[in-house]
């Protein structure tokens, strides 16, 4: 692997050495403090896999920075080193470094957790904590500076005591203190903190020097600063402000990590940025200091990954959702497997959890989360049990994982699906506006079991109860998928739309059929798009519509169209795109009663009905899982015929890829062991009873 | 008290006999399994109160019913017994009964945390999680059925393992499966579990007499049911068909804990719910049983409750919110302490907590989930440590708290206010429709600081730099509160409106000023109030303007008017009240300029403006801590005029009452005592290393 032999260089960062180019930037994973043990098995994973690098999520330095109900990072008192401890040992066992970001969130913390008062550079409502949160921060005094830099050096010497390689000085996403003091929407200070570029750099270099003087002999002092905000002169820019902030402090650190602000510039997914998106703003970095630059853009590509290091933009690879996908991409590089690297796809699947105080999870990556609690490793599998060969029905994303996963583990796979193509719902769903990489979950398994011989593939294959019988399998996996119901019943109405059957009543089916067959059947005119599924299938074929030049309204009953993609950070981005198209949006509606040619819609406040004409009505509401051989078979179980039957996937329950893709895997992990239905599938981290 | 007797009967449940009337309902806290010690404190010190009974919140009896990111109780196999345990020693230690309400949660899990498939009554969205989660159920299979039924008699005899006396069988809320059973709206099944109100109830029936059976002899058994759903015939009615299921299982349990439902109906906040607001939905229970019947409505008074007793509507007056505003209430009525009951005030800050995945806490009662963590006693308090006289200026609920809480420690104290009325905020906003209850926040403690000699008040005080230092004070705490700012500066615009001096701009405090004086200088005509304050001012000077006939439109930032009251539970109850009154609600716009006769809009998408007539506008937007006091005061600290100051409360910075109750509460606690500005300042709670 010659050609990727520059990754595998060494980097000097400060007085430390990275073993590679591999670098894991700091990520939120919904583990942290709550879930030490889990985090330290997560990470440890991927400075085995090759990460040379391998840091924290934002820790939280204070109880004045409690960014509860968010379960983040906690390095509050001497007490909190043996949790992170868990981690530095679990990365240095495979000879990586160990980096914590060091954070005081300042008005991002709305300190539930501790009561303490909110700080921040003036008094203004806390942007954390949820949003909207009744609560204003306390404008720094003399005082605050003080405590805060104080706590960060403490925090520091902890670090370095718990074996931290690389610290961390946090100045990006808008949430921490350092930034909102850099930024001039939120400091409007007359003291030496405010006013110009270097008052407002002034406490980020202040705990630069603090960092280097507490512990630069132990550690290397890393900064890792947002160079835009892409909000033009309202914020900073990377050929404006942060290209004389980078100047002023070139050579105090040992490490600069550069990226675009807020979060969801920086982690866009892959239906709206593309890998190196991050380029154009913060190749200039390295043309100001000596010290190494890392920086990110979901790179999955080592030729990517080289061209980035060769041009002359990083000296170091930055990842996040890449190296949750694969915590062993490095590895597979080093070794010359590149058709094993699974790619990131850019759901941020991953990022979802984070908002919503849960663990991790993964669409590529079934066991991201689970490493330490279900003892799951992302490349090993036990070896099977018995010998037994097991029939996977559906090709689908949980099919497709069952197979490759008990290929995995020796057994003989029948893997037969009634489309031509493989990968259903993803196969298809790939092919709307921006869902490329999703293709990703599919490409990837087929090579695995193109690559085993123990799996054979059958497509066009529909199979009915006799034909399975007919067969001599004994085991039987079902995962026929869903279908989108037509007769609109979701969460919100709750039972079918009164009139459903009365004509030009679309589903997404129908849609995704003309997108494969290369055909295009949806009646031309007004069309009405009705979204109580709430993540992205509404707005995909809202802007698919809108793009062939139908006049398309969006109906929801939800306050925003495409509700649940704020988690995905994909919201905003979602109403712009349709606004831009001429989408109308109408939210807090659900819709009744349609006829051939009418919709009524009723507030979900008050029940007011209105009307809107319509040619055409395309429901996106609750899915019909597909059970029906599962059910025929069922019989066959309780008699003997069959040894094993399971249901997985959609056709079990509807629900994310990422279910569908954890469904299967947990169906070949199981298979042949001995499961108790009445026990807990997992370890979990307990609480101690108090000293 | 003998007029009070009855309160102090013992009742027999089953096997069991509470000691008294006084019964804490189930109810969430945000402690849960994540903070076991936390929550027996906080139990144990309402046993200590006189509660006859004590109950946990709901708890999940196994991983399908994974109620993550949501912290309740959690007994998911024998290794969760501990954890509870310490809740059951901490009632008896005070001969109370503890009752535990087991819950499966069925549709309302989205099980995020063990990722198991979720199960509902049919397939449909999961409607917990967070709300618009893309996850589906379940159709229940039949062994589905099985499991359950056995899932939660092994649960019971967890319960009773762990030393619980009363076990529920949970169909309320709308929260757990045996309540989708009974709804028509969820249930279609055709099978024995669906169709006719004897099969809806079938699955009830089942777990009372798998408990019944399982732990019958040892334990009490009771039913917690909505008999309401206040959604007529769309759904359970107390004249339909809740009488027809208490006839149908009228003796089969212990005890009937009866309420209505959703949640937001149950704990109905002082606003839109009087005392005792349930009875009409209820009293109809005890006709159709002889078992004993438990009934909630916000019980403050003890003569109501004798009441209820007495007209035969409750054997057991149940409690969730009074018990939280003060866990030593019973106790307080049985020693003939009325005046120092400290009443709830209905304004559900600690419902608001539970869906936010945080720790409980009450404005009333600033102990609250303190009671580990910080050992913090409702009614005691360490005496002080010396005998320093305290100036505490200003009387607001911060003020108010920290002047009571020093008196009851023994200090002297002065209590200063410029304004003739006591209370500040408090004072004023109870003059706010529907907030007459938040006075109790300023009576009691106003009632409490009566009966202290030590604490002298002194009303119609305004207090300069001067005027404190020419008095004999040494410790000075400020608490001055805040002003609304009239300049629209707030989290989402983030500078002031452009022509915010163009006339006829009004904030809050010129209108409580009205209501305090009782005049009315509110221009007529067209009334725009910009909310990007999110909590209830805005709606409440909405409505109060619409109610003086203004033309009133509410302009918000958010998706949603009055965001952040989705979490007290009164979002939809405020929209649907402004609505009747004929307000214009405009969501997603800042407000970033106005002249003499209009406004302009720009939506929070894409910036695209509007422009609305006005004749008035009112800002509701951030507050102006006022602390120029305690900023005159510093340099007098510095030069050792003074021992001590502090600033607390809006004055620190503006936040909730129960915010500044709780600083005030603080401040008391730490006065005198060292304190290390650098440490955790209350225990956690940590993880075990695993096994």
């Amino acid at each position: 692997m010659g050609d990727y032999d520059v990754l595998f260089e060494p980097v000097r960062i400060g007085p430390k050495v990275a073993p590679n180019r591999f670098y894991q930037v700091p990520h939120c994973n919904g583990l942290g403090h709550a879930r030490p043990t889990s985090l330290a098995a997560m990470r440890g994973i991927k400075a085995e896999g090759g990460w040379g690098v391998v840091c924290t999520e934002e820790v939280e330095i204070h109880p004045t920075s409690d960014l509860a109900p968010y379960v983040e990072g906690r390095l509050w008192d001497d007490d909190d080193i043996a949790g992170l401890r868990l981690m530095t040992e679990a990365v240095h066992e495979h000879g990586s470094l160990a980096g914590i970001e060091l954070t005081h969130a300042g008005l991002d913390a709305a300190n539930h957790y501790s009561r303490m008062t909110p700080i921040g550079p003036r008094s203004e409502g806390v942007l954390g904590g949820g949003g909207f949160e009744p609560a204003q921060t306390r404008a720094m005094t003399r005082r605050d500076f003080a405590d805060v830099r104080r706590w960060h050096r403490a925090a520091a010497v902890r670090a370095r005591d718990a074996g931290f390689d690389i610290v961390y000085c946090y100045a990006a996403h808008g949430l921490t203190l350092p930034m909102q003091l850099l930024s001039r929407r939120h400091n409007d200070r007359t003291d030496e903190y405010g006013g110009s570029l270097e008052n407002r750099v002034r406490f980020l270099r202040e705990i630069i020097e603090d960092t280097k003087d507490a512990v630069g002999h132990d550690c290397a002092v890393a900064v890792r600063l947002a160079v835009d905000e892409l909000v033009g002169e309202q914020g900073i820019t990377h050929d404006g402000e942060a290209a004389e902030i980078v100047a002023m402090l070139a050579e105090l650190p040992d490490l600069w990590d550069v990226n675009i602000s807020d979060w969801s510039n920086d982690s866009a997914t892959s239906r709206f940025a593309a890998e190196g998106h991050q380029e154009p703003y913060i190749a200039f970095v390295k043309g100001l200091t000596t010290k190494p630059v890392v920086g990110v853009g979901r790179y999955t590509s080592p030729d990517s990954m080289v061209s980035a290091v060769r041009r002359g933009v990083l000296d170091l690879i930055g990842a996040a959702r890449p190296s949750i996908a694969d915590p062993h991409l490095p590895r597979k590089i080093r070794e010359g497997r590149l058709e094993e690297i699974r790619e990131c796809i850019g759901c941020n699947i991953c990022v979802a959890t984070d908002p919503k105080s849960l663990p991790i999870r993964c669409t590529q990556n079934p066991t991201m989360g689970e490493e330490w609690r279900r003892s799951w490793h992302p490349e090993r599998i036990p070896w099977r049990r018995n010998d037994s060969a097991v029939m996977v029905v559906g090709a689908g994303p949980a099919g497709l994982e069952a197979a490759r996963a008990l290929g995995q583990r020796g057994h003989r796979v029948d893997l037969l699906d009634a489309r031509r193509r493989l990968g259903g719902r993803v196969d298809r769903e790939a092919l709307l506006p921006g869902l490329a990489a999703w293709r990703r979950v599919v490409d990837w398994r087929l090579g695995r079991i193109e690559a085993m011989p123990e799996v054979s593939v059958y497509p066009e294959s529909p199979m009915t109860a006799d034909d399975v019988l007919a067969s001599d399998a004994r085991h039987v996996i079902v995962a026929t998928g869903a279908t989108w119901r037509r007769d609109g019943r979701g969460r919100s109405l709750g039972h079918a739309v009164d009139g459903w059957d009365s004509g030009s009543i679309l589903t997404p089916d129908d849609i995704l059929d003309d997108l494969v067959a290369g055909t295009w059947s949806v009646p031309d005119g007004r069309v009405v798009v009705y979204d109580d599924d709430h993540y992205v299938m509404g707005g995909l074929l809202a802007e698919l519509l809108a793009v062939r030049g139908n006049n398309v309204t969006l109906v929801t009953p939800a306050p925003l169209l495409s509700y649940w993609t704020q988690f995905t950070l994909e919201q905003e981005r979602i109403e712009l795109r349709l606004r831009a198209l001429g989408v109308d949006v109408v939210v807090r509606r659900t819709m009744p009663r349609v006829d051939g040619s009418s919709v009524v819609l009723a507030s979900v406040v008050d029940g007011a009905e209105t009307v809107l004409p319509r040619d055409v009505v395309v429901m996106v509401a609750d899915r019909a899982p597909v059970h029906d051989l599962h059910d025929a078979l069922l019989p066959a179980l309780e008699d003997g015929r069959l040894d094993s039957l399971r249901l997985i996937g959609d056709a079990d329950a509807p629900n994310l890829i990422a279910q569908a893709v954890f469904a299967g895997h947990l169906a070949a992990r199981e298979h042949g062991e001995a499961v108790d239905r009445d026990a807990v599938p997992f370890r979990r981290e307990r609480f101690s009873v108090p000293r």
